[in-house]
């Protein structure tokens, strides 16, 4: 049997305790799979005396992430610490330098700077992996760097942020209020310290910018992911997003154009009959176009210890039986720089007007938009006793820019009750 | 750039073609994403003249699958040829023999000699990839073997023949009897030579039987997988499953008991609106299940050129990135002979029973379920003109032995218009 694989393991919350778990309770299978024990040698996390209900006796305690990283005795630097910068960005970059592999499940490190490890781990001759990072317990990173791999991608989408969608399908599932449900979803710990990560969409965009740099071989670009979040979203668009047969979730959806590669992360109406429409609470999914094989759903957990663990432990043991390819599919030095371009694809959109109760109201607002090529797929007006009037539309496909200029123009109509909402229908 | 992966290419049907198709198309993907060049040096098929809409002529002809398999100058042998016996085995061995790596779409060839096949692949230190043997284009081989290794499996479930699930969805969609839409999927050329193989169960078997290889570490057991068909299922059984929130699917289901290890690859019911009742038509499905990630579900399109293209060029390029894992995860000589298990685990139970119109019928149908133990959970009987009078039942959970037995007394009983009809409940 070959040696070891030796670990050092940066973190010791949720995710870093379910690893030592799945390391001590299957150790022999995995030496079964790779041929080698796998063997967690050091430890550290910010408090040494916290008991996590698992043994941590037969590992070294590091008092700092660095020094754990530049250890001797590791092969691989496990960190599941998180933080896009100071200790878990530092001790990624040690471990690297001093020919360790890392496994990470730090999606907004590797968003943020993922060129600059992709690069260094290229440079080292080292793997960085982080299944861990996208999408929980979904082996979604291993599908398309290597099971896909023999495909041109064509478009990749995803519901990432569990969080985000416990709120909008309690929303619906409850009639509950956004505010109502946030207030829940922080009561029950769902929220990150700052919730904007979440209902602002950037943790899901974090995630969305790494499968685009894998799908179309270009440079991890957080900064092009064009973000929306969910805070806009009422019950009421829920509601009447149903009786079009539609579902709002907030979706990553990313597809290289002639104009350049779109990024999106925002609210869209998916069919309620679809995968994406059907996914409940925390869940997680993944759908990934390519040329050949059409389109692929993967669905799962997307947080948690164990489903977490799962995909920690599925790189290590990839690093253990020797499998090794560049962090995002290609050398780094290859990763393409594409252009960024914003909703470049013409699509339909949900319209959310309130419009004041008053002859004339709705011939403007219409007038407006055919001033700018919109044209109206379906229109619904409620019975309603009040003013403003809540007036819902169905475009035909549109482009965002000349629908962006046409909800500028609206306001000076002058029969605007409220700012009008639009979402994206988009086809899956 | 490290020296070009050359590859023979034994059949040329739908897949050899997608093949084909997909290395002249996306030839410089394939080199950045691999480090060298993917080239295709000889072909073999039945006929060597037939138009197949792409281009031969840059590669040898080979008359012969295991002259082929042999040839000096192949790294690669990829076999899609199909058939359990003959030259697609002769030739597979062929080219293990002579130090070729193996990639194949031919699920009966693995599934009745997988394990010979395995340790032949072990002892040349070679590998037999066979991603396209299992539900086409989903990347389900790879995510088991490898994306979910850290997991100890605990159930591993799948729709994976697209004929069947046509069947059973469009005589429910168009109310249309078994007969019926067997005619109609057979003039559509949906069918094989032979259809037992599809609506048997025995190529959905096929491939759950290498699922299971890899997912328990276990010998590939076909003979052990317990086979049903759904030629039994009529559009009554499927119209009272949706009445009751069901949705019938030929579903593969393998979980390792203390009793043994239980495969089977029967008709059951599963929730209308869990992602398995969901899925419609030819589009296949896979349910894995384990200690650590609870539940991943991949989905995607079972058949056809271009996915199953893509599963093949996926164990390729891993081939030329030099990913080697042993053929069913572990190394051939570790696999267990595990003993195979009937429905070891108990389960609800729908039941369909034609029962003769006359006093005390109901009663003593009961009478004998009642003394093999089986409790009902629900039963309907529905207004009726005719006798028999179809009566349907839901059992609560019971061992299949138990309601084998009773299924033998109630003829008995004289009671019986007919024979019963029993589909399991599965939980997914």
């Amino acid at each position: 049997m070959t040696k070891p694989l030796t670990l050092g393991l940066a973190g010791l919350g949720t995710v870093g305790v379910g690893v030592v778990k799945l390391l001590q309770q299957n150790a022999d299978l995995y030496a079964a799979r790779t041929g080698r024990r796998v063997e967690l040698r050091a430890v550290t996390a910010r408090s040494k005396d916290k008991d996590r209900g698992v043994d941590l006796s037969g590992y070294d305690w590091e008092d700092d992430a660095v020094s754990l990283a530049k250890r001797d005795d590791i092969d691989v630097f496990v960190e599941v610490m998180g933080g896009s910068e100071g200790a878990a960005k530092d001790a990624t970059l040690a471990a690297l330098a001093s020919g360790k592999d890392v496994v990470s499940a730090n999606k907004a490190l590797l968003a943020l700077h993922g060129q600059q490890i992709a690069q260094m781990a290229d440079d080292a001759g080292r793997s960085i992996r982080y299944e861990a990072a996208v999408a929980g317990g979904i082996p979604v990173i291993k599908s398309l760097a290597e099971g896909l791999a023999g495909n041109r991608m064509t478009r990749v989408m995803g519901v990432m942020n569990g969080t985000c969608n416990y709120i909008l399908t309690r929303m619906e599932s409850a009639g509950l209020s956004y505010d109502e449900v946030f207030a829940e979803a922080d009561q029950l710990g769902y929220l990150e310290a700052d919730p904007t990560l979440d209902v602002g969409g950037i943790d899901a965009g974090h995630k969305l910018a790494l499968l685009v740099a894998l799908a179309f071989g270009t440079q991890v670009d957080f900064d092009g992911v064009e973000l929306e979040g969910i805070q806009q979203i009422t019950a009421r668009d829920i509601h009447h997003a149903a009786d079009l047969g539609y579902r709002i979730k907030l979706l990553g959806v990313a597809q290289m154009t002639d104009a350049g590669l779109e990024q999106r992360m925002s609210p869209c109406l998916v069919p309620a009959a679809s995968p994406l429409g059907q996914l409940e609470g925390g869940t997680n999914m993944c759908v990934l176009e390519g040329d050949a094989v059409q389109q692929v759903v993967l669905r799962g957990p997307g947080a948690g210890e164990g489903p977490t663990a799962s995909a920690v432990l599925g790189d290590i043991l990839d690093l253990a039986r020797g499998i090794r390819i560049p962090a995002f599919g290609v050398p780094a030095a290859q990763l393409k720089a594409a252009p960024s371009v914003k909703s470049a694809v013409a699509a339909p959109y949900y319209l959310r007007l309130e419009l004041r109760d008053e002859p004339g109201a709705l011939a403007r607002m219409a007038q407006v938009l055919a001033e700018h090529g919109i044209s109206i797929d379906r229109m619904r007006q409620r019975e309603h006793s009040e003013s403003p009037a809540t007036v819902l539309i169905v475009t035909h496909a549109v482009q965002r820019s000349a629908l962006d200029a046409a909800l500028a123009d609206l306001p000076q109509t002058g029969v605007l009750g409220d700012t009008p909402l639009a979402i994206r229908i988009e086809k899956v």
